[in-house]
């Protein structure tokens, strides 16, 4: 049998266009000769569509494209995802489902059964799980069909009490399929390829895996579907963060006519090192996902410039020469803001990245606009002495100007702050944390230099000066980050502790960090959620990002 | 049997307070002779705690409360609610649970059931459900104990399929006893009356309901707490919005030795006026309720002072009667900013508000500042016509000029942004959009008007003239907010529609609404989301408030 993966980007709501993708890859994988074509979990809307599901309208908007989708599937099996009405009385409205289209009919409806109601997923507010799992007949095979999480539960993990494979196995399928919507993050292609091969491994039939790619707001899916041969060899493997669609032949035996890529011995050897606090990036997949995280973001908003505050730091370095890679370096405008403390070499190092990439930039100093906030603010201020007010009144001047420039020209404001200062509360709401995407919200400043050597890999774009210099806010005379930060090199393993694996204070310390440190850090972290909690969405590329994946309460009293 | 409710405000994670004042309501139980003393949802650390309970600490702080209370509950039982640890390999870490502490012991650890997952509610996220119904036997009677939710089947709850009672009833419990967090929105209270009152009638046993109070950033819990006999009288009400404990006789043929308040008779009559589209408020109790967001947000965050940005306009107006009422008067600082295109009537209303709530106010007109915005930015503007960009400087020369002060006399900013404004995006991010609780954004405008009016019942304390004045932003000349919205009459009720009744386009144009208009403002809602993603916190007096109860993509192509 042949089957046909297509990976493809959807826009969360788009049913035209959506639509309009599916059925020109099924024309591609007609004329490619395959029996079926295999798309991701919640192709027909995208994912994730959230509460727009509670809307009869939408509902009715799928069952509209899977009915456009179905007169399509003539004489190939066509397998779509996409949430299903549950007609039952009892439980939720919906299922999260594939429907399998075939003869102009559909044949067969498959619904999920492990719902992931953690970390950015909601599935459980919106779906009632499965409870039947029967294999589906097509052209004298057995297809076991399940969908994204559905395959990660072989009976170990505690969140699931259910394995749906396990539940098909008697009625012997010969073929495995798994529809996903799987996100990326740092960790997270090396987990599923793990995942998908221990079910090969298990069950002992080949495997076709397809992922969902694109970026949905700060949500990126990476792509990278895999196809094992039922010996557990690779034997299809994707790209990553782009549209691809491929034919496998299939056959009786569960082999794959198609080389092997990785054989099934080398099993991933997971051994992280404990003394490496803050797991290395792979930097070159974040990197992409970042870019892609900002392209589809233009993409699918229907933007197409953007506008970025250029302070000769390495923040807004990293963010610019990203969204030049990302948008064109013909529609990213960026602004220096000189302030009474701007530093001569900041402005300096600013204007050589612009001219290193090649991108508009203009000179707007800030003096006059922050001496009339001064003047004008005179009866209330009275003779009190300089304080953290003036300089967020900087901050918000800068913050002001990039949106008021955004607003006439049509401009998007892309915002630069790093994770470390999201975290501690390091920046000026409505100031530097104004912005509608957040470019670096989900990398600490250490990875945020990591990703600037990147950039400067084969050449020079990011001036070496910007990456050698102590970072300074530039708010008042000699200001530096250390002033009121630990050492990033250091405060960036207490955060990652604490966020990422969700350390107790006391474990933290027991790591070897000052306690003191260690206290003030995870202060910081809890009395400042009021200020992310306004923040713009953040591309996601860890585990734990700050904004729909991490939920506590603002008015909460606790390490604070 | 004595049995004493009480009902209290917890602050999430405030362990030492919480349990100190539970210790206080134990003393003052065994003073008025109580067998049995029932606490609230979560009582222990607040509710809802959210991803705090992921961290092993805050729950080690949870056993911690526990083992106090354990220690004071000699004579008296005590029953408590609180994040358990599920010792169970498979399922998720937690239960939301009560404990039964009696004689210095744990006598019984009762899991919840049905664990909400929709709207505000996270529960599937974090816990598992209970797979057993255990009574608990108590000095010769027998108890059935739920939380919250385990009461809100029936048997006709299509969201469940489980009745926690169902399952005890066999049993033969004598008295039944409910722990909650249920919070309030102006239907609720209702609501909540006519389930529990259900529950009684169906199981003919005597019914003890604690509910929680305070205000948690958004959600208002409005305490309420009820008693009702076995023959389904009212035989206790605790007051709403506030700390209250009462002890109530519970004979052991299921009456109550307390005067009955309202009896059986009195089934809720629930009937909805179809040609009433948007409901009319109690307006009483939101107007308490939005009293109570504002001053325990002051309270819990160790807040004192707010300032208000005083337009002349009606949202700023009540906005501000209701901080002088939550925070007193000397707690509220007025600022007015006008604009070259402020009239002087908003001028003198504002000055006259001020007058007549006895606040402190100041006048900063916002000329220079603005002017010097459009000088510095001329460089870029040169001679292209003015435009929203113009509009929203002045806009965000306040929120700079709030958010100074602020910084400077360590005030926290309120927003008066309302629903209707929010819900179709006529507002400017860092500008009127700025501040760190949200007071009015669920409220419509229309509802506004009532609670002005409500505020005015005794005596003028809003002027009339702002009451009966035109909507306008006054950022250009001769502005109206009709201008740019349909009349707040008629847009009121199709949001309504579109957002507490999830109706669909179609639907809301059969009600009689002029089909442009429905399909420009759900564009205008659907294309607004990414606004209202960095907006603070909203206090929510609704079945359906923006913020964490509604969660929309943003990328998302739907009615846009």
């Amino acid at each position: 049998m042949k089957i046909c993966i297509a990976q493809q980007n959807y826009h969360i709501g788009n049913f035209e266009q959506n639509t309009h993708k599916m059925l020109c890859a099924i024309e591609e994988a007609k004329k490619q000769g395959a029996d079926l074509i295999l798309f991701s979990e919640m192709s027909v809307c995208g994912y994730p569509a959230r509460d727009f599901v509670e809307f009869n309208d939408f509902i009715n908007k799928c069952y509209e494209s899977i009915e456009t989708l179905k007169n399509a599937a003539d004489n190939i099996g066509v397998l779509i995802g996409s949430p299903a009405r549950n007609t039952n009385i009892k439980g939720k409205d919906l299922f999260n489902a594939a429907f399998f289209l075939y003869e102009q009919k559909i044949v067969a409806e498959i619904h999920k059964t492990l719902l992931p109601t953690y970390d950015v997923f909601d599935e459980n507010r919106y779906f009632e799980p499965a409870d039947e799992w029967k294999v589906v007949n097509f052209k004298g095979s057995k297809l076991a069909i399940t969908i994204c999480e559905d395959i990660w539960n072989l009976g170990d993990n505690p969140l699931y009490r259910i394995c749906p494979m396990d539940k098909m196995m008697d009625q012997q399928p010969d073929i495995l399929l798994n529809l996903s919507a799987s996100p990326f993050d740092y960790t997270h292609d090396e987990d599923r390829k793990a995942t998908i091969k221990a079910n090969v491994i298990k069950y002992k039939k080949p495997l076709f895996y397809c992922n969902a790619v694109g970026s949905q707001t700060e949500i990126v899916f990476d792509g990278g579907s895999y196809v094992f041969d039922k010996d557990a060899n690779l034997c299809g493997a994707l790209p990553m963060f782009e549209d691809a669609m491929q034919t496998f032949e299939c056959n009786d035996d569960g082999t794959i006519n198609a080389p092997i890529l990785e054989s099934a011995a080398r099993l991933p050897n997971k051994e992280l090192n404990p003394k490496v606090l803050v797991p290395e990036l792979n930097i070159d997949q974040v990197y992409k996902a970042l870019v892609l995280g900002v392209s589809d973001y233009f993409t699918k908003m229907g933007f197409k410039k953007a506008i970025i505050g250029s302070s000769g730091g390495i923040d807004s370095a990293v963010t610019l020469a990203i969204a030049c890679e990302a948008l064109g370096k013909e529609n990213v405008h960026a602004i220096l803001m000189p302030s009474p403390y701007s530093t001569q070499h900041s402005i300096d190092d600013a204007v050589q990245l612009s001219k290193n990439l090649n991108n508009q930039y203009d000179i707007i100093p800030i003096k006059e606009v922050y001496e009339s906030f001064l003047k004008t603010l005179k009866p209330i201020f009275k003779e009190l002495p300089f304080s953290l007010a003036e300089e967020n009144i900087q901050s918000r001047s800068r913050g002001n100007i990039l949106m008021a420039i955004a607003n006439k020209l049509g401009y998007i404001l892309l915002n630069t702050s790093n994770k470390s200062e999201l975290a501690t509360g390091y920046g000026t709401l409505y100031g530097d944390m104004a912005g509608g995407l957040g470019v670096l919200g989900d990398c600490y400043k250490m990875q945020v230099y990591e990703l600037a050597r990147y950039i400067n890999r084969n050449h020079e774009i990011i001036p070496q000066n910007i990456i050698d210099k102590e970072p300074s806010a530039e708010l008042r005379p000699d200001q530096k980050d250390s002033d009121s930060l630990p050492d990033y090199a250091i405060l960036d393993q207490v955060l990652y502790q604490y966020i990422e694996k969700r350390a107790d204070p006391s474990a933290i310390k027991l790591l070897g960090f000052e306690e003191s440190l260690v206290d003030r850090t995870l202060k910081m972290v809890n009395t400042n959620e009021y200020k992310r909690n306004q923040f713009c969405p953040i591309i996601r590329i860890s585990p734990k990002a700050f904004g729909v994946g991490r939920r506590v309460p603002i008015v909460g009293k606790y390490l604070s």
